[in-house]
């Protein structure tokens, strides 16, 4: 049975999905003769290890208790309370000290997974010792991913341990798929791609002449948008992961060298106008021009998206008009999209689309990423 | 640098792409830091080997050689002749001996990928031996997956080691997707896929109310079609690709358990008539029921496509009623489409479309195949 050490940041959403799916996949994983050994979790406050990281796991029951206390809101320092001995809680002040101990160890003798499904901007150093002392790196958190090029090329030095499809896309195998295009010396021409469920669900609303004000506050009821719905209109989140793929490509840029088109002006932004004010007497003021945009590229036969476009040097995130029978203009509702054209996908592109959001399915991609690194364990 | 020793066998269209690819990918794969060591290339008469297959390569110049000789049609026995020293050729006599003779050496010391790029249904039992020595097995060739289950059983002995995405939908990532949802513990509840570039061709010609005759003798002046269009209107090789991913679901069952239906009759079959007769003067008497299929169709709002159906046990490949509206009722012209539906593609299948056919794009897909396998080489 092969043995896959792994240490898990971030028990919140994807991370508890993560959980719960390594202990249900118990039997199909051993039928595959793979082991995942979780050897240590961790939330921004405390990190919970067994006393031998080397030799013990964190146990099945043990894991799903985490998620119960999790998926409750309560932190994993609740653990503190509970201890009777096979496992240890590392608190704030040593958290990260230990972590980057326990990679150091690991990497170097069992090997080591390890997996950030945290959103925070705090993980890089971590991350980028642990790649160093040879441990793999999986990220469902795509901050690492998009912070300076010198941080990039530390996290990546050895490409085979670096997994990280579940940060664009979710589970939708984008990355797996682009990186067999790469290794097979297809050179991709362009990239368009629908990358945020919230907006892709926005933008096929505002196609049936409902005004965005109206669109964006449905939304945020259904639980399709952040809290502070900009956070999903500013379209940051979507040059994140278009930077990821840019990035993929061999193209050496930075956040800063993305053409961003945010769907509301500064003077509307957080800083400035509450979450409520904006929903209440922001957005209005920005339906007219949307409405005139979408009668005007239905006029052309189009319908408008807020896209990624990756194409030479050019990384641009925003509003876009497609041709309405084109996989993207076809698009509906909160999935996600992806066309790769290249030279075996010349004049009908690559489509990848499906479920591009949601826990379950995140969590999901970062399993199989795991799995997916079996071989670089002894 | 890494180095995977590859076998070759079958060097038509797909086989001598491969070549190609490997050679114009010499510095991007340095980079990666993996070398492709060809060892061997063999067409059904022959074998080219260096002198010692466990040092020395076949040459990039040599290769190129081999890839001119193939694209004008002519067999590797033609290098009897050039043979200066250098390489041998082995012929037809030796040729399985001596193939299956390599992969037992290199299996056992350097590893190896045994690459099966034949149409060939002869090719099974050197790569059941291949995998039972350790060496790793790449196919573009779906014969040996679709034969018997104890063939089958032998060849994915080490599913890892086993790798064919150009089996189904050329270099579409199919197989690498599904790989991925299996390897996550996400049930895959059932498939639907247009998977013969030629007959999702032919169906959407239909819907615009052209007759079947006049579409099929197009598509052979088209060169969509094989010399016989039976060969591909008998949907066998559909079955064959659903087959495949029947058997990577785990279900244990073979061609004859395939619902397969052929859109000719079996008194049109290739015992009973000729090529010519069939598309001058059998295919007509088959318009009036498509056309009348083709309008009930449309009538509910939906189209026909030749589709893959699999569902619980039950596989079934054959003329199927689609929504206009669904992924499969807009696909046109020759591109292939496959939805996974499963817990995490639930009401919105996982989409993955594009072209499923060509030397090139399927050459590419298995290069992909090998450079995936690099971990497993030491």
């Amino acid at each position: 049975m092969k043995k896959i050490p792994v240490l898990l940041m971030g028990c919140g959403g994807v991370g508890r999905h993560l959980l719960q799916h390594i202990v249900s996949c118990r039997s199909l994983h051993a039928k595959m003769g793979v082991h995942i050994r979780v050897i240590g979790v961790s939330d921004s406050k405390s990190l919970l290890v067994p006393m031998d990281v080397l030799k013990e796991e964190l146990n099945d029951e043990f894991l799903s208790q985490v998620c119960r206390i999790k998926s409750n809101g309560s932190p994993l320092s609740t653990f503190s309370a509970l201890e009777k001995g096979g496992f240890r809680v590392v608190g704030e002040s040593e958290l990260r000290k230990e972590t980057e101990e326990i990679t150091q160890i690991l990497g170097k003798s069992t090997g080591l997974a390890v997996v950030d499904c945290s959103a925070s901007m705090e993980t890089i150093e971590i991350l980028m010792k642990a790649a160093e002392s040879g441990c793999c790196v999986v990220l469902a958190n795509k901050k690492p991913l998009t912070s300076t090029l010198e941080h990039y090329d530390k996290l990546v030095l050895h490409p085979r341990r670096v997994r990280h499809e579940s940060t664009v896309g979710a589970g939708l195998p984008v990355i797996a798929s682009m990186n067999r295009i790469i290794s097979s010396g297809d050179p991709v021409h362009s990239i368009l791609g629908s990358l945020s469920g919230t907006l892709g669900y926005v933008m096929s609303e505002l196609e049936d002449g409902k005004p965005l004000s109206q669109v964006v506050r449905a939304a945020k009821t259904l639980g399709y948008t952040e809290p502070d719905p900009r956070d999903d209109l500013s379209g940051m989140d979507v040059a994140r992961k278009a930077l990821i793929l840019a990035r993929l490509l061999g193209k050496r840029i930075t956040m800063e060298s993305i053409e961003i088109e945010s769907l509301y002006p500064e003077e509307m932004g957080p800083g400035l106008m509450s979450v409520d004010d904006f929903l209440q007497n922001g957005i209005v003021k920005l339906d007219q021009n949307i409405e005139e945009r979408v009668k005007k590229a239905s006029s052309n036969g189009c319908v408008l998206r807020y896209a990624c476009v990756i194409e030479g040097s050019s990384v641009q995130v925003g509003i876009r008009e497609v041709p309405k029978d084109s996989p993207l203009g076809r698009l509906r509702g909160s999935d996600n999209i992806v066309e790769i054209y290249s030279r075996c996908y010349k004049e009908q592109p690559l489509v990848i689309q499906g479920a591009g959001a949601g826990n379950d399915t995140t969590a999901a991609g970062v399993l199989a990423d795991i799995i997916d690194l079996q071989d670089l364990f002894p």
